[in-house]
């Protein structure tokens, strides 16, 4: 049992996307803190394995990518629940905060 | 792919907790938003089954509370990740809401 704190995290790399590791060697899943500044795109991929995704907005808004030209609005509290193997990706149009949990953990 | 809006679910029952399954039907993990009024509490307990969760604190704010009277300060951003097996539950002092998200789903 542990506690992390997302407010130890809340760090930007001017036009690039910082990663954090909350959770990186649990067999049940993984949870990463990705950091977007504005404008930022996390580019559309997808990995050929069974598992499911979520991406859950913390703070700040864009879009959800899918396949093709695919974008779903993307607010505080908006979570994108896909298959790993399903495209996915996001961008983001402020300062974007989203915590991504991979279960089971790739 | 599907999204999710944790503002759809941000109701209360008083002195009670409200529960919403947010994903009920997954193989990988199961996501539940529950809303705990202010003083109600999760009780302790815990299930003897392999795997992990996580119970990440939206609003409000209280104590995560463990074994015997462990209680460790609860508040937005915090993310509690604990085995299934090991005693948990949830203490609220104000309105709040929380995540929990279950990996592999029991």
């Amino acid at each position: 049992m542990k506690v992390l704190q997302l407010a130890d995290t809340n760090e930007y790399t001017p036009k690039a996307m910082k990663r954090f590791f909350l959770v990186e060697d649990s067999e049940n899943f993984k949870i990463i803190n990705f950091n977007l500044d504005e404008g930022v795109t996390f580019p559309v991929h997808s990995h050929d394995l069974d598992g499911e995704l979520s991406i859950q907005v913390l703070e700040g808004e864009g879009f959800f990518l899918g396949e093709g030209d695919a974008a779903i609005p993307a607010r505080q509290g908006d979570i994108l629940i896909s298959e790993i193997r399903e495209p996915h990706g996001v961008r983001a149009t402020s300062k974007m905060r989203i915590l991504v949990t991979i279960a089971p953990p790739i």
